[in-house]
């Protein structure tokens, strides 16, 4: 049981063989030479044209707490077979690299990288799993939320989604990333607590079955609630539900406050319309309209087509675990590592599909802003020792179709990454959660409608510098000629 | 931040509802009348035959701990609006109900109750969210792992999917469950460390990438690992890889294990079968072939249809995250809750599908065994206070199309549910994990194959006695009638 172990870590919060790899430097005496690594995802989720981050603020907890527990150690040593000289440099291991990273609710692309770690290669190895767990959960949750919001506009949208999230954490850390999404509010009171979420809800069918009837029931919440919404659906939505609301709210007059009616079933288009008319005969034109019934985007527009009159929207399963892709793949891979002389060498991963090969080298990512418009022109991805900033015209090419370019001038270069840890501590004040929402919300603005559509948006371009190009060229033809080396050698024996 | 409160407990672990129906029964003065309340889905999840159940163990220590922190009251207090008289209740409150359930590792079909609560209904309400998020995460992974191992049988398959959980508890207690449903080993060293399970894993592409190549990778694992796994797709699988592994493991001879290689890209039907004609041509016949590469019980028939060679799988997203269905829908339902006269009354929650309705009642679920085969005949759901294991006949019959019906004898009938929690006591020594796993196994030697097949499986019968099934009609009619009487009542308003 998870209670065992009163000095459990995340330190073991990692795949076995980056340790099995993590004592393979230490024993080989690689192990504290710098290595960068870069987090980064290929594709976009939900064929959405961006992606929102969320996870620093957990990523930098977790390095914060990059220390091995007692436990942990024991379990090394006992049940996974590691010897003590191993196990007492670990135990004296802490995070001294680092941390590039793009702010939570900064707008994201396919193929740059979130966050570039630079650190010994034994802690930039230990940290992979926990970076990306995080991340990659965060970021696709962030990035569900504003795909909804983007739909409903500004309507209320709150994020009711706990009892079918996949476990606890991703029910809370999943509540937060909404919130940066553009959610306003959880009905998760623990994300509440932990985050300064607003939480949202009122009562649920079993109150009203545990009392006689929805009038004792309404009667009964009234008594010790002002802000009262009533759940009208538990018999039958229109012919009792919402009349037994309203005669509730007319014998209690000023006594509560009539929030509105939530509907959690049936045909929502027609209930919700049949729900205005009788509210508004009854004289309660402001009474709001809440749903909550298996909603996503898709089901949204369709609900707006078909003239729903909805004001606040709940959204559960499909919001909490992104139902219609639940992983992000963002990968963390190694650019480049320091050789025996101490200088850094770039490192490639070779694939037959062009997505796949890594972008090698120690590198810069840009957001390019045109000062006329204020509107993002793309990313542009440089060498670490290129100043785009200073040019007055830059060369924009498409980093897989090269023949597709474009030349920029007037233009804003944006430095993407901050530093947030340096020699392993943390040197970024993490921004309460509203302005992070701000944030995101202002970094939309940058964006044409083109690339915020929900269906088919327009590809927004992620490019490479010319220098950064050339040297990714230059490390395929290495390997390339590597391997047709080692074939003729290979054919030799 | 997360961290900010040292005293977090998961008792603010709910929604936000549900404490504001626990105050109004508070204040009503009926927050201890007894309720019932049944936790079950409807519908199995993938179109799979079964479901494994998973998730006591979290259950039952978070009832244990159920105790609101002094940081959970100043947050209900200062942020929420809640009154001193309704928090200082809540600081006394402890869980003193009882629960029954079915144990880890057992089968279950939709619409029978897993886990039934009695307890006063404030304690009962609370608790519904984190029960049914920690029972619909675990179980449908367990389920998920269940439907992999059907389809590879004897070969081994792990659990790799830390880096694309949804947020870190999903990773460990997945891990477990997907134990449950047959898995093997986990990546995870933290779930190894936690659960007991056997963790796996050897390196990286990364690994290979920190070296000047392949060869001066593996030999350096090989230095200080005796069981060696080489990663063969960083460059080129056939061209280099293999090569390289078969190199470095003919020059070491018995100086390593030589377990076998890992492939985690490209075409695994081509690649694996040339992998392991290589490797016999080699003399490695007793080489192991895993394979890693967006895997689920899809892709693996496929695989085996087209001759693949594989002897281990590592199963990454696609378990993990349920990929293909990533929420399980369970419910929590009220059936019964105490009258004014201490009597136990029945609710029902009525819906226009007839699926929705639910089942009222204090009811037991039990497994009719035909004693001749050892088969598994059935689901039966009977009132408390029926004895089906002291009948020599049953009636079963469809819940839904009840015009199909059979009669069973010479059966045995067992109660599947154990008492796990009385007066708010744990009373039920939880298994180690080996033998729940064993049990699930067993458990699963019940089912004839028509209910294990991946795609269409049968439809295993869950019936009611007639007793409940009279007892459920009644009820239906009791609300049918309260519905009539309100809409001639409202017509006369």
């Amino acid at each position: 049981m998870s209670t065992n172990y009163a000095d459990d870590s995340l330190m073991l919060h990692t795949d076995l063989y980056q340790i099995n790899m993590a004592e393979t430097y230490w024993a080989d005496g690689v192990h504290e030479r710098r290595a960068v690594f870069d987090l980064y995802f290929r594709k976009l989720p939900f064929g959405n044209g961006y992606a929102v981050f969320a996870g620093l603020e957990r990523v930098l907890e977790y390095l914060k707490g990059f220390r091995f527990s007692e436990s942990d150690l024991a379990y090394l040593r006992d049940n996974a077979g590691y010897k003590d000289d191993f196990l007492s440099y670990l135990a004296d291991l802490r995070f001294t690299g680092d941390v590039y990273s793009m702010v939570e609710g900064e707008l994201v692309f396919g193929n740059e990288p979130i966050i570039r770690v630079e650190a010994p290669l034994i802690q930039a190895q230990l940290i992979e799993t926990a970076l990306l767990n995080i991340v990659n959960y965060q970021t696709l949750i962030a990035t569900k939320a504003s795909r909804i919001k983007q739909v409903v506009k500004n309507d209320v949208v709150m994020e009711f989604g706990s009892r079918r999230a996949q476990e606890m954490d991703a029910a809370i850390w999943g509540a937060r990333a909404a919130v940066i999404g553009g959610v306003e509010a959880t009905s998760n009171v623990r994300a509440g607590k932990l985050f300064g979420i607003p939480v949202a809800g009122t009562h649920a069918h079993s109150m009203v079955q545990a009392y006689e009837s929805e009038y004792d029931a309404f009667h009964a919440y009234a008594r010790r609630h002002k802000d009262c919404v009533f759940l009208v659906d538990t018999y039958d939505t229109l012919k009792i539900g919402v009349p037994t609301a309203i005669r509730v709210a007319k014998e209690l007059g000023d006594k509560i406050n009539f929030i509105g009616i939530r509907l959690d079933s049936g045909d929502i288009a027609y209930l919700s319309k049949e729900s205005r008319r009788m509210l508004d005969e009854a004289g309660f034109k402001d009474a709001k309209i809440i749903v909550s019934n298996d909603l996503d985007e898709y089901t949204i527009m369709n609900l707006q087509l078909q003239g729903a009159k909805v004001d606040q929207w709940g959204i559960g399963t499909k919001l909490i675990t992104a139902y219609d892709q639940p992983a992000l793949g963002a990968v963390y891979k190694l650019v480049a590592i320091e050789n025996e002389e101490g200088v850094l060498e770039d490192r490639i991963k070779i694939s037959s599909t062009a997505e796949k090969v890594t972008t090698p080298g120690l590198k810069k990512v840009y957001r390019i802003i045109d000062r006329e418009n204020g509107k993002a022109e793309g990313d542009y991805i440089t060498m670490w020792d290129e100043k785009p900033e200073e040019e007055s015209r830059l060369k924009m090419f498409h980093p897989v179709h090269t023949f597709i370019s474009k030349f920029v001038t007037n233009f804003e270069a944006v430095n993407l990454h901050q530093e947030v840890v340096r020699e392993g501590h943390i040197v970024y004040d993490l921004p309460e959660l509203p302005q992070i929402t701000e944030f995101a919300h202002g970094q939309l603005n940058l964006l044409w409608d083109e690339y915020k559509r929900s269906l088919n948006p327009e590809e927004y371009p992620v490019d490479l510098s010319q220098k950064c190009w050339d040297n990714k060229m230059r490390n395929i033809h290495e390997v390339q000629d590597r391997i047709h080396e080692f074939e003729t050698d290979g054919a030799e024996n």
